[in-house]
């Protein structure tokens, strides 16, 4: 039960002082390897938390796209990767010339026509991105190499490798990934090094395996993670965050208690449908760890647990599986900063939101 | 292939041809059998697509939150049904009270409590939500009559009671949701009869289910569906569109072979993340039948398909799994709509996206 009754629900809520914490611990953590943090700011999308991340020491930040890099770079910030194999338009070119007059600006690419295309653009920063076992973008780690080498031909400035070890979102398989990881940027940073180009950075890290990665004997020099600054239920399911560092609820009001269950209006509208493999339900309540989301349609969520239910009209904390998703379907964050003496409610724009290109 | 170059993907079109072929074909249905349409806007919460399903003949509307009556009464609709069983703080009691004093409203409930928590918006016509075997939201189809007396007590005029057959959301189940929609309507009509209320409107309806609930025996007065209009991934593979009745794509790039699959960038933000248990995938494309996504990630849906794979930087057609979520993460649609002469592209905008409350 939080918030005021009058802001209508669904909507979402961070709890600022648990935000603060998850970007401390992990800054610190990062600091203590020597490994540079670069968020990936596609989680929360919003100017005001990432220049909490960059106040925590952060070195630049990532996006996924030149959408959300225009956002970030008009606020201010001067240092950003699109983590993302592009292809370009023409137009697109022009946005990304437009970007690199004002921040240093680093691309992705994962084939040799990819930094042919690029060129549109004039010459780029480039990471040429690898596959460390998720399967999904990203050229077989020997292979690395050949692409810089095209990528330099294409007139783009190579500065090194990354990669994204999304195996990593599976039950006991952080350190495998984290090892995957390792041992992937080893190879393809030799394969640079092999055609002559030496790697400054070597890029990795997902929320996951963030603790395994630092703990690995790794040629790393920077994270790129998302969701740690709000943790979810997918990371709580993991074991990655802990139910008390949940920094991200979406609140509820209990509209209906057909059948015996919990029905909340905090459909697949304000959660996202997502449901990983290893998930027990579309979503879970904050203060409720047995219940579960059993159904969800676009403004129902029907909740199965035990215990009396919460009474019809009253609010409850539901814990999105996936922190990114949810947050892509709302405009604002309402903030609730407590210091001794009160409560604080801030609403902060989600300025991002909907940047798919 | 289809759109231009310089629209930068991942985008909603909208194959305006299939679209006003889908609308006229079930008007004509429900009309042949003498009943009303009201189709649920939320899948589309665009103002023009609601005015061509008026031409065609629709009574009125159907939507989820007040947010979306507001979009669509603001534009001009005058007959607007919120299908959902609402929980109103003051502020949107406040808000329904404005929106009755322009249209004709009616509000959805399913309990006594609701009824009396309704009273803040003094009386308003309401219908009771009765379960058809969903087992979402709605009450037992015996219990109808007193919560109808309940809301009756609390100053509302009950006009009769509605269902979602959702169970129609499963292969070879659309007509037993029929059947059972059919059955549950008429004894929940029969319970109102019963404490002296003659319902006048007994409404039902899905997109799977539409043809069998208006071949069924049935009491149902008005039908409102909502995929109908576009067609979608789910409604492929379920049988309730042909391929060539989708009317909504999203248009993707190629931009990756990574793995010697297809990657695109039409990912969760773009498509949603919907995986119901009878899908084949997170979502299809429509010139290639054969082909699945298999992992879709924020930004990237990767595909299996068979055959030469779509060339790097080309452009595919992918329909979503579930439309009413992928048009929910867009802010506008391009329409094309072609004559003997031209295609003539426009930009619709999705008014309703995220009125979530």
């Amino acid at each position: 039960m939080t918030g005021t009754d009058e802001q209508p629900t669904p909507y979402l809520e961070i709890d600022a002082a648990r935000m603060r914490g998850n970007i401390a611990r992990v800054a610190a953590l990062a600091a203590s390897r020597g490994v540079s943090m670069r968020p990936h700011v596609k989680t929360h999308k919003c100017v005001e938390i990432a220049r909490l991340q960059a106040t925590a020491g952060s070195a630049g930040i990532t996006v996924a796209t030149i959408g959300e890099a225009e956002v970030f770079v008009e606020a201010g910030f001067d240092d950003v990767f699109v983590a993302y194999p592009l292809w370009v338009t023409e137009a697109q070119a022009a946005r990304l010339r437009a970007l690199a007059e004002r921040a240093t600006l680093s691309v992705g690419l994962d084939s040799a026509e990819a930094a042919g295309q690029l060129a549109l653009a004039g010459p780029q920063r480039v990471l040429v991105e690898i596959d460390s076992g998720h399967h999904r973008s990203g050229v077989p780690v020997e292979e690395a190499g050949s692409v810089a080498l095209a990528a330099r031909s294409a007139g783009h400035t190579v500065v090194g490798v990354f990669t994204f070890p999304g195996h990593s979102y599976a039950p006991d398989r952080t350190t495998t990934a984290a090892h995957d990881e390792a041992t992937a940027l080893a190879t393809a940073a030799a394969s640079l090094r092999g055609v002559g180009i030496e790697p400054s950075v070597v890029s990795g890290g997902s929320t996951p395996s963030l603790a395994a990665s630092l703990s690995a004997d790794s040629e790393i020099t920077e994270l790129r993670p998302g969701v740690y600054v709000f943790g979810d239920a997918q990371q709580w399911e993991l074991g990655s965050c802990t139910p008390d560092q949940i920094a991200l609820t979406c609140v509820a009001t209990v509209v209906s208690h057909a059948g015996g269950r919990v029905v909340l209006d905090s459909g697949s509208k304000a959660l996202g449908a997502d449901w990983s493999a290893f998930a027990t339900g579309f979503g879970r309540l904050l203060d409720h760890p047995e219940a579960r989301i059993v159904i969800l349609s676009e403004h129902h969520a029907v909740v199965e647990m035990t215990g009396p239910l919460p009474a019809l009209g009253s609010r409850v904390r539901v814990v999105p599986n996936h922190a990114c998703n949810a947050v892509n379907l709302a405009d604002t964050f309402t903030v609730l900063d407590a210091d001794a003496a009160r409560v604080v409610r801030r609403q902060w724009a989600i300025a991002a939101r909907g940047r798919n290109s």
